[in-house]
């Protein structure tokens, strides 16, 4: 069974009200609603999770308070996390009444609330809702104090507790033991359809999940007729002196891994890939490792690209266009911007100690062949990166 | 293999533009952004779904215009799916300007975009999104025009065309499937994890998800013990004499169903249940047809659970606290408003042609046995409701 690990919320919490005296905001409000589709912000697993039937609203204060304002319906779940040291119950048409009442007790200077303009994943507040809570805080100062929770969102989101790093390398783990199933399976013939149907089964087996919707996870990038990237799995059979590209990961207790593993069908005659493939393998690895190197404390979030980019070029290759990794989490795609290059007018980010990283992409053809590219999972320490993932060290060969 | 059914795209895209044209709108904007948790607006899959790398935008008019803008990198998506008659590629740093020149050479007196005051399945658009607009539409007469899409959404989403009631219906054959795989399997001693375990084991099996998050998809309530609702299930085995409850659904190419389904484990000595466990079993059977015969067009959504509280209590059973149905979707939660009492200064809703719902609760308890409740899906047509679901006409019996 997978699901949501709740243990980690008060350990969040703390860092939140942690977070929230270091940026100087006295007081930050999360609508809490049903997950799913019908609403729910982002951060709400992080901090909450539970699944209220109704409403409600969470207010946490730099003094440590954590105030729970919830339906009557749900008044029962948030003692049962041992969070909240205070629950107000609303009867649905009353919920601003008693934010303003709480507020007016509380006085806070700021009060930040989940919009962003720069980080989609800090944009968690739906403009319905802001327009609910500019209406209940009509006529109280409080409407000039709000302010954006973007720097907290981000910085929550992107800082992995230890606790969470264990999470993302389980299911670093749990991806591996499949690749290693894969490996097993592999030979000539197999369509890249059966290779995904494969590893979903394997998935499946375990009772686990898949890191991003299974209707694209694995991507099984087969040979040099695919197309790179978010395709669906192909018919084509695999054949002798092709490349295989599998980009995959498992979800376990709620988070993600997610990387690449590459494999050469070796030719008849052949027992080693041809020097241009090796040469592209070698070049990729190296690229790869370059991003690694790259990710340490206060580097800027383009520079992993650009240095990796020169690794490509600087042997002859064409330069790729797409980011080179992305933070890893709760979603597969978490935390704040990814590892792309700069564009003219983008803002300037800053990786951070606590940051759980992809090192991807470089995908290069070879004619005939197919597409080359590899993904490693890596922890930013204060001391540099640290690799979740068993790096790939040559093609692996199949035949 | 479970994945989005894009081929209904292109109907609700006339769908949506036939139903700007009856509220006015002239003409109606969509972030378009990946899906998953860094954003995405929950009607998009509705009308592009697609999965862009990078944020666009997408513009309907009543006129029928299709302009889909987005990110080079996201050039060749739209021209494959044969909706957008014009693609506007930017850069991202112009994708403001490319939206200006797009409304300044359609000129439309309202512009639409996804915020809702009162149907939060309808208040998709993000608040950093919105600020993002409201900047790029500064100095420009569009800024005035811009009106809640809240109505346009909520019947873009409630109103099922018939290639979704297929999906659905197909979704609750499926759910059938598996509830009929439990009848083989049920016997007593059995804990209420083993049979959530075994129904999982079922839906993995045929390569299907479950229509809610697994952890609590099934939910399994097992005699008096267990609290009703969204609860773990329990480690107490089933005892003769004890009712059991399964809430559960399974979701098919992006279209889920739901329902609830109920046995009781014969005791000793017993070719049926006792009389107390009948007599609630059909009435609980008997307020569930009341909400199913109350699901026609322009009904207020209050009036089933009014309907079905009398019921209940002219049979002597206390009153239920809960809402008695939802809409189905692609969400288990879709839609608009649920089937719920009315509260003070609530705004009023009403039944639509196309909607799709539940009709189910009315939990009450036996002591010493534990809960009845009943939950049916049902297509409301022109002429009233059609059930998609086989109704439950009695107890299934164990043992």
């Amino acid at each position: 069974m997978t699901k949501h690990d709740y243990s980690l919320v008060p350990a969040k919490v703390e860092q939140a009200i942690d977070l929230m005296d270091k940026l100087g905001i006295d007081a930050w409000l999360t609508f809490a609603q049903k997950t799913g589709d019908s609403g729910g912000d982002y951060i709400y697993p992080y901090i909450y999770g539970l699944r209220d039937l109704a409403r409600g609203l969470l207010l946490l204060t730099r003094q440590g308070e954590r105030i729970a304002i919830v339906h009557g319906l749900d008044a029962a779940l948030p003692p049962s996390t041992g969070v909240w040291n205070e629950v107000v119950v609303h009867n649905g048409g009353d919920m601003g009444r008693r934010l303003v009442e709480a507020l007016t007790r509380l006085q806070p200077k700021t009060l930040a609330i989940n919009y962003a303009r720069r980080n989609p994943k800090a944009d968690g507040l739906t403009h319905g809702n802001y327009l609910w809570l500019t209406d209940a805080l009509a006529d109280t100062p409080f409407l000039e104090r709000l302010v954006s929770g973007e720097a907290l969102v981000t910085q929550l989101r992107g800082r992995k507790l230890p606790g969470e790093v264990a999470l993302i390398r389980a299911a670093v783990a749990a991806t591996e033991e499949i690749f290693a199933a894969v490996n097993g399976f592999l030979r000539p013939g197999l369509t890249g359809r059966a290779i995904y149907d494969f590893i979903l089964a394997e998935v499946d087996r375990r009772g686990w999940e898949t890191s991003w919707s299974r209707d694209h996870c694995p991507i099984v990038t087969v040979g040099p007729v695919a197309p790179i990237g978010h395709t669906a799995p192909g018919a084509v059979p695999l054949q002798p002196g092709w490349l295989l590209q599998i980009d995959f990961g498992v979800k376990l207790n709620g988070y993600c891994a997610d990387f690449q593993r590459m494999w050469y069908l070796l030719d008849e005659g052949e027992s080693e890939p041809p020097p241009e493939v090796q040469r592209l393998f070698v070049t990729v690895r190296r690229g790869v490792d370059t991003i690694v190197e790259h990710l340490r404390p206060s580097v800027p979030t383009w520079q992993p690209a650009a240095a990796a980019r020169e690794v490509l070029t600087g042997a002859g290759y064409p330069p790729f266009l797409y980011g080179v990794g992305h933070q890893l989490g709760r979603a597969t795609h978490d935390g704040g911007p990814g590892l792309a290059l700069r564009g003219e007018g983008d803002p300037e980010f800053f990786i951070e100690a606590g940051n759980v990283f992809t090192a991807e992409g470089l995908e290069t053809f070879i004619e005939g062949r197919g597409w080359i590219s590899l993904e490693e999972n890596v922890l930013v320490t204060p001391d540099g990166p640290e690799l979740l993932t068993t790096r790939q060290t040559e093609l692996w060969l199949v035949g």
